[in-house]
């Protein structure tokens, strides 16, 4: 039976009184609802599947056959909707991944690379369609008495693991009242309250649509790489001093404060948990690669600007000139180079071996204390403005990487300064939690300490399994750890499901110290296991006080999160 | 008063029946040893410094300046003294280390490649002496209003940071047979032993100098590249298929089997511990701008040997032809150009995003088995061999990076199978233990699992730490660990002392479950820690069987060993 018809049967025998909410509940396996939150093929399009592989990452998706990941990675820079059609994929495909809409291959399993991969871009997948015979030299695919030729058009749907040819209609994700109804038994019953990770209002409302009960993680730096903001961003960067950097952080506050204000007013009265600024800075600039090419660029048009070697440009095999740089002037150029050259310099200088254990997150806001001042400041000031136009709201400022309750009283100290000079200018009290990101391994160890300078804690279970694993998630899932579940050596992929065995018992460590320190604390997760209802049991279990997961991910969440409280006595293994 | 009077009055005063040989111990500190086990500056020479870096290993020397680890070999092959200067150093300038007296660096930390290597290796080492500009393609390095040629003579004092013009008469170190005594004393006292890391045969031989009572880490890519193993190594790493990578392997079997045969010797009847390839094989290649470097030159020395374009080579800025090129075919250089571009092809296919968790240890081991395959039948044939020749030797297998049981089960098999065989052809039975390395988070709450499986843990203290903190070590003491310091939030670097609240509550936690599930388990250190005294102590009370430090440690931490027997009851903090 497929998700819609389970779901439309399960209500209509408690409305019966055949069977009650809870065994309603029950009946459904949380997964399958993954088959009504992504687009799929459209039914009524009669069509009928040359080949079947497995289902190995949902969604559907149509788009030329490309064979392999180099042209794929051109045909999509064209502007083309591609699918890479691979015997298998390798680690030296990944470039293919990035262009594709989806991905097939003719030999594999659901733990294969390609399937690995494309779950973790959250790209449909068919993996192993054992009926197509892939030849890449004669750039075709043969499937019983069809040829495929590069360039075909095909549609793949993930959640099925059936291959079509031609272009079928796909139809948006189906949220039905049956369903609706459902999840709210299932909010009635589970105690785990379910939020959704979002890093702008439109997400946010999205999420809201999918029944979240609020932001368990906004990511702000998604908001800093909007194109109208970059380029201040890349100037605090690049700022020579202090005073620089404040200046640039001064025109950011007022982007970053119109942000909180729509992202607290469509979840309000609910929580927005806002994350300050994780990843490195180099995250921001453009690679060293990039930049030595830009640059080179940049000298052949000033020569040309110049008048000097009108011919140059062409000789050198640079890019033809951009016209706009016939109009400008030598110095615009030169400026444009000054800017570039900077940068490069700083990128240089920004470069780290290893950047996933780098000066990053709490680091980076004890180095540059202006900048999480500047993120606070704009933090607490949206909340001010709401409270003063009526709207509820309760954010909660989250510090990430903590290894220490130092690096906590340091924040705690610009929150408390920021607070009280902004209590005192409006005359209200301003309402917000102030908590920690448990991500590291230091944290769960320390957390009786941490536990006392926070109202919560919310664990990081991406950069947490990859502490205790060692495994960089990308250089994992893209070299090694396919060959780790397809052997055995590794049952799961511990970046979707939840490790209970080695990151388990340090959230365990850390639920028990925490709260032994501060009862009242709150405690979440919103890593990406925070969707996965084996992952949600556990959180259910060890007493966690709510989970946070991707927009589409959240029904999942509230169906599994009432199964984990029926489920409660029953021995997990 | 100096550590040569502190231990004479110390020995004499035991001899006078003033004090106990358990006073006479605890009445020095470990540390202060250092002075007595290096060469150091006559301090009777009046000189001034001409630039001043970071004291990175200690000891004193002075030689030619040279400017790449080649030309240190060849000069220092001749019979010179040399001192190897580089920006900074990279795994493929190690047979330089091997050449030179020591180390001198422009760029990097206490922890930089060329600090922890010259420190493995017991030479001097400056390091980040930023008042030096390197200029390898002139061949010179100027330092203020100075410019030291290549071939100029400079002395170090890797004690304090200093570097001076000319050669400063240095002292021996002082190794008086009071010390020999005490340290004597110290042996009969304390429960731990110490071991030292040494990755070959002269390495061996100094550790026995010191007193180390084996070898606990012996890092067999050390081995790998010496000058004349590399180029084989590549051609194990180039392999397109397991057939080429095996007939590479099979170079290297008779080798490694040669390079142990002489460690087992020299440290025999102890224990050598050796491990099985850990870095990620990217490691061993060039760099990827190297590289394009080497093509580009390469493709104009092609034309320039095609006699095409015989001026081209100076229009397009490569450097001077070298001579040997003048007498090379066109298909020699065709030949150099199809190996670089190969290398340059895979370099790019190893890359990764973060090394220090990417394929590497194990996971390589699991991925390629004929690698750990080729090293497991050197190190038995090796015992073999020497147990032939009455040699009494302990060689004991290291798996590096594990999380999980499984993955020694893998190891172990191979293991089971080589012994067999060699046992059936010998008819001797071989003695060897095996054990892993516990470097991982996992490996740590997996330890009652993995205590199953072996006869040793080795904790790698520095990856753990690095694991623990989500600090990369380079990135961190380069980029924010002195901030760190320097405000107060952590109190040490915890690479150089073993963070207790963190690192060290793993550390117990495996301990306790390691033994519980096996409690004939030994267990040592293997990280730099295992040098420092308070980290001694902490081993020392946990129950830790031996520390492994660098040989010129192995004096300090016998003392440390003693010292912490003698204060078992005390508080340590």
């Amino acid at each position: 039976m497929n998700a819609a018809a389970m779901v439309k049967t399960s209500i209509d025998m408690v409305e019966e009184e055949l069977i009650t909410r809870e065994q309603a509940l029950l009946r459904i396996d949380p997964e399958l609802l993954e088959q009504l939150l992504h687009p799929r093929l459209d039914p009524d399009a009669a069509a009928r599947p040359v080949a079947t592989g497995l289902p190995a990452s949902p969604g559907a998706a149509s788009g030329k056959c490309i064979f392999d990941a180099d042209l794929a990675e051109k045909v999509g820079a064209e502007g083309e909707r591609v699918i890479l059609v691979r015997e298998e994929t390798r680690p030296e495909d990944i470039h293919g991944f990035f262009a594709a809409e989806g991905i097939l291959t003719s030999r594999g399993g659901k733990t294969s690379h390609a399937a690995v991969v494309a779950r973790g871009m959250g790209k449909p997948c068919v993996a192993g369609a054992e009926g197509i015979v892939v030849d890449v030299t004669l750039r075709r695919a043969i499937v019983g008495d069809h040829i495929i030729h590069e360039g075909d058009v095909i549609t793949l749907d993930g959640a099925t693991g059936e291959v079509y040819l031609g272009a079928i209609p796909t139809l948006p994700p189906h949220f039905s009242d049956d369903l609706r109804n459902l999840l709210e038994w299932a909010d009635e019953t589970a105690e785990l309250k379910v939020m959704a990770n979002a890093d702008t209002p439109e997400a946010a409302s999205r999420a809201r649509e999918y029944g979240a009960m609020g932001i368990g993680l906004c990511r702000t730096e998604r908001m800093f790489n909007a194109s109208d903001r970059l380029p201040v961003v890349i100037d605090m960067i690049l700022a020579n001093n202090e005073e620089e950097r404040k200046s640039a952080l001064a025109r950011l506050l007022p982007i970053q404060r119109a942000d909180f204000i729509k992202l607290f007013t469509v979840m309000s009265p609910d929580p927005v948990t806002v994350r300050l600024l994780d990843p490195p800075m180099h995250e921001f600039l453009p690679t060293e690669h990039d930049l030595v090419d830009q640059i080179e660029n940049l000298r052949i048009y000033r020569d040309v600007v110049r008048g000097r070697q009108v011919a140059l440009a062409s000789i050198a095999g640079a890019p033809p000139l951009p016209e706009a740089f016939m109009e400008l002037s030598e110095e615009h150029v030169n400026d444009a180079l000054t800017k570039k050259e900077r940068m490069l310099q700083k990128v240089r200088e920004l470069q780290e071996t290893n950047p996933m254990l780098g000066h990053r997150g709490v680091r980076l806001g004890i180095t540059y204390p202006e900048i999480y001042a500047m993120q606070i400041q704009a933090i607490l000031e949206a909340a001010a403005e709401c409270a003063n136009n009526g709207i509820d709201v309760q954010p909660e400022i989250m510090v990430p990487q903590v290894i220490t309750s130092q690096e906590l009283a340091h924040v705690r100290r610009t929150v408390d300064e920021l607070t009280g000079k902004l209590e005192e200018e409006t005359g209200r009290k301003l309402q917000f939690k102030f908590g920690t990101m448990i991500e590291t391994v230091r944290a769960c160890t320390r957390a009786t300490h941490l536990a006392g300078n926070v109202e919560f804690f919310s664990f990081g279970t991406n950069d947490l399994t990859q502490a205790v694993f060692s495994f960089s998630r990308e250089d994992a899932e893209n070299k090694f750890l396919p060959m780790y579940n397809e052997s055995g050596i590794l049952q799961d992929n511990p970046f979707e499901v939840l490790d209970i065995k080695g990151v388990g018992q340090l959230i365990d460590m850390a639920v028990y110290r925490g709260r032994k320190a501060n009862p009242e604390l709150k405690i979440g997760i919103c890593g990406e296991q925070g969707g996965h209802p084996a992952s949600i049991r556990f959180c259910h279990n060890v007493g966690l006080s709510y989970v946070s997961c991707s927009g589409p991910r959240v029904p999942i969440a509230r169906l599994a999160a009432a199964n984990a409280k029926l489920r409660e006595g029953e021995s997990v293994r």
